[in-house]
């Protein structure tokens, strides 16, 4: 800098975010009107109605701050996980509760274990703090427990894993995070991002909560409304660990993290069961859709439980994505996950999905 | 703890925020409905109308993750303050910018300076950085910036300067930071935090964009949607400086910070000029009231540029502050910020103000 203002040169290794392109963007760049964004895992029916219902109510008191304990949301947060209240961390989107478990634990030297390719904000986190990012790549686009196991030494601090995993939506089992639990030194704290947990449909998927309830002081799971719930745009996800953890991350939040219209939507939408099986319901048949699909355009695809899922179009997704965009379809490339020839696509309604197919079929004739 | 993780001690610093108490805590602990609270320096008018009308037309979009650039709304923003649009930073409120902030600059063992009393999240920003907080008491209430500018060492990182300033109401003028600015030398930043702005009345207002628009380096403003605008509950703030501070500062934003609704409902107040007049006006109108009616009460206060004053009411705060919320009015204590016979109140509507002298006197009769 032109100044002296010396900084914590850590930073400079955070490498900028690409984020999915907004619509808005798509139909300016493109002169568009009619565009899809199968780009960011949005749920493709919108928020809860109850929950909109509530925003609408809500708006009238935005001038109050919101309560930084989240009180009543945390009450039907903690019945509905059958955990104590005091297990609990809310955070402006699970990002930031990220970045509190990074900024309570991670010292500068200290190693970080990630899945290749994983969520970037486990990147991000590590580089913030001054960690040592120690990446193992996937095996069968799935995390290699073993070998993340086996990464493990005096130094490490955290090993994240994403589960259902961003972006190859594949999962681990509870059989094999058994075995790798019991291989994890009490040094170092186990992050199960599960963000996406309400959309597995595999019953061998781990029960991380079983394991904080039990009382393991090492463990910390991920939930967000920012998926299923379709709550994305308010930003809410939450922690949920022993209180010894809890209470140290709490320290380091700001008082007034999580807004006060994200708590009022979320209240009402875990209360719309049937908002939240109609959501499964139609990714599930997505998720057929675009299996048979691929099967039948003799493409390779990652079998997923997300909500999302990656295919490999055997060409540079780049390429790809930008004919796509042209055609008012919204994707995300895999070559920032390092699978150039893939391409990332959010399971939409059944319409949205139809036209995605038809526009892919168009490019990948020519 | 009882597992062996290691984490960053200086966290341990942190004290824990004491935020004003929500409305329905105190309906519920003294079994109250009619409750008014001017404790948190709120907009006793609420959102515009057309911010609330923007909002519930947006609720059904908040399944979609926000722009991370805030893009229509920095626009906005630009235009209004008649800066770069690569000269602002946008938060989850400006708390986060005040975090970001010490994430880009403060290393273990940096001092940063700020006045006793202040607004407490400078504190926080730099105990969780592992920082030296340097407090120099307040002059008449004010900012003694002559003994902040000899508290400046080859150690110094930020000097933060609220003004108006948080919790007294004061402000310091141009000619006084003009004087400041010329013994400050060029590895420290200064952050103007310019939260309450929009209420100052007095020509002497210092104009610190002033200072950034003509290119000088180490000066970061803060500005907020939380306090005239009404917008407290969708936490939404932003920092105005010189491109080289903003890039560096960007880089430790996680992508999606500063919520949907939050900049929608920003875009429609910044139109809504009538809205922030006539809020302007009801603060000017109340503090007159209140003057008067502290003088003829014989009590002690300190004249305010912001939304909210202190009044010395000769005994101790917390028995006050319980008192009045037996009568169902919520203020916040002096003593929390180190003057136990103040309380702080926020300027509310007429109707308000009235109520809060009518159990004022009641309580200082007994």
């Amino acid at each position: 800098m032109s100044n002296n203002i010396s900084f914590r040169e850590n930073i400079l290794q955070i490498k900028p975010y690409v984020p999915g392109k907004p619509i808005e963007y798509v139909q300016r760049e493109f002169g568009l009107t009619d565009v899809i964004k199968l780009a960011s895992n949005e749920n493709p029916l919108g928020p809860s109605p109850k929950a909109i219902k509530a925003m609408q109510e809500a708006a009238v008191k935005m001038n109050l701050y919101p309560d930084g304990y989240c009180t009543d949301l945390r009450t039907m947060v903690a019945e509905e996980l059958d955990v104590p209240e005091n297990y609990l961390i809310f955070g402006n989107g699970s990002d930031e509760v990220i970045r509190l478990i990074g900024q309570t634990f991670i010292r500068p030297g200290d190693e970080i274990v990630v899945a290749d390719p994983s969520f970037v904000e486990y990147d991000f986190v590590c580089y913030l703090l001054g960690g040592n990012l120690i990446k193992i790549p996937v095996e069968n686009f799935t995390h290699n427990l073993r070998q993340m196991a086996q990464a493990i030494t005096d130094k490490t601090k955290i090993v994240f894993i994403c589960n259902p995993n961003n972006p190859t939506g594949t999962m681990v089992t509870s059989s094999e995070v058994e075995e790798f639990l019991s291989k994890v030194p009490d040094h170092v704290l186990v992050v199960f991002d599960e963000a996406y947990y309400e959309y597995v449909d595999d019953e061998t998927y781990p029960d991380s909560l079983g394991y904080i309830k039990k009382g393991r002081n090492n463990i910390i799971a991920l939930r967000t409304f920012s998926k299923i719930h379709g709550l994305a745009g308010l930003r809410l996800g939450y922690g949920i660990a022993v209180p010894e953890l809890i209470q140290l991350i709490q320290r380091t939040k700001e008082p007034f993290n999580a807004n006060l219209m994200a708590q009022v939507a979320a209240m009402a939408s875990l209360q719309d069961k049937e908002h939240l099986l109609r959501s499964r319901d139609t990714n599930k048949k997505g998720k057929e859709y675009l299996y048979k699909s691929f099967t039948e355009m003799g493409l390779e695809y990652i079998p997923t439980q997300g909500n999302f899922m990656m295919v490999n179009i055997s060409r540079h997704s780049q390429e790809v994505f930008v004919e796509m965009q042209k055609r008012g379809v919204i994707v995300r490339t895999g070559d920032i996950f390092g699978l150039d020839n893939f391409i990332r696509v959010t399971i939409g309604t059944q319409e949205q999905n139809e036209r995605f197919i038809n526009v892919l079929k168009e490019i990948l004739r020519t």
